[in-house]
């Protein structure tokens, strides 16, 4: 089984578009943010920690895609709910599904490379921060080698 | 032959992170404003006219992918290249090619639909915003019947 | 005795700039946050009951003055503290004092005007409103009639 | 004669909150920009070559204060006009009024330290920064000593 870990935001004046709506550009800060506190809370290795601004290592975006559902409106809780599709050497897609109250909001497939700062080498993940991600794989992630029958 | 709509952009402090490179959810700001500028300017359909704050129609974003190349730099000019992957009654599926000097950014696909604001129903596009936006058809698409030959 | 609000958020990346402090900007978007929750969580008169996207009532930034004392770094947590200075018939001047682990980071005064959208003429504050916000006046304020010595 | 540097921005939907105005917080992502330019464009003593993201120098912002006129549309062209009130030995007080078509928006007032980043110890301008800002002070600034009386 694959644990989940959920960001809980509510929906502020600033994240609101003349429509009344939350702009989408808005949806990734949430999505960046989601990204930062697990991997500082739960992984133990922020961006802090890694020295993303000294020169350090960084978790640069590869490829985002989302998907909208539903607009969200100022004042409404949102909860995004953060999984692993795939870890890689040196690289893990995340999964986040963003909800209110159980109402889908987005899906979010989103890649980042653990490399380097300012456009540098990728590099593996360490060890610790690996097993760690390792437990918010979904369940059937990655497929192994099934056993012959 | 397509045409293509550019919008130029100079990378602000407010735009970049603590690794010194831009922060990828302001690209979706410049995202935002291209599509923006294309609609108001090209178009003559913008967000103003359909009157997007005013419980009017609007173009909420359906889904967006990004995959990124190289990051960016404090100072360095960004070209946005928008050409129309599809035009479908009610959406249209933009490609923005983000480049500085020749050398790639990120690529971005991104459908919005034609609808009334609040989560409302979609609706065609006017005839004349439809007319003008097929210019920006890439060459091949959409594919009609040949004639035989 | 004045009663004080206090708004907690953690420092994130995409509050940092290129220096790795907090870019000032972002600190007017905490500001609007710290103003946004008080009216709406303890003055029982927010931003969406104000009918502040449906030409309604909102709350136009009127002066805002804002010294800044020490830089703040990502994953720290700030206390935003709000007392008001004054509260006018229609407008309400805010002192915001933000501080990390008791070291000061900036003091904001700002003055909101009680107005009708768009540009809209002030309008005294409801007096259930008015009542609540009345608690958080600092001590001294305003000032009343001096007994006679 | 003092000289004034000039940024004009459209507004665009990213600027505008639910009121359909623009959101304060953004014009200080404008203001921050008109400094940016003025620095860079003009001074020739931009961030970048400061090294603000390699533990060089810095301007952080000292105090700003700014009042607000009129609101400000989408799609509206805002003048922002850039003067100095004062120049110190390692700090600039700016005097930016913006409008639109000669309509007040806001007028700021803005101290920038000249200073190592990070907190670090303030340092005098460089000998061509200041030649250059010294053309922008407003005709009476800075007051040379008085004549005995």
């Amino acid at each position: 089984m694959s644990e989940t870990f959920r960001l809980t935001r509510q929906v502020e004046f600033n994240h609101c578009d003349p429509a009344g709506m939350v702009f989408y550009p808005r949806y990734f800060e949430m999505i960046s943010a989601t990204i930062e506190r697990f991997l500082a809370d739960i992984v133990d290795y922020g961006w802090s920690s890694m020295g993303v601004s000294e020169n350090g290592m960084g978790t640069p975006m590869g490829q985002i895609n989302v998907r909208f559902a539903n607009p969200s409106y100022l004042g409404e809780w949102l909860d995004l709910d953060l999984t692993l599709a795939r870890l890689g050497t040196a690289s893990a897609t995340f999964d986040i599904h963003c909800s209110s109250k159980g109402e889908a909001r987005f899906d979010c497939e989103a890649t980042i490379i653990h490399a380097k700062t300012g456009g540098g080498k990728s590099a593996p993940w360490p060890d610790d921060a690996r097993a760690c991600m390792a437990a918010y794989l979904t369940a059937t992630t990655p497929t192994q080698k099934e056993p012959e029958t």
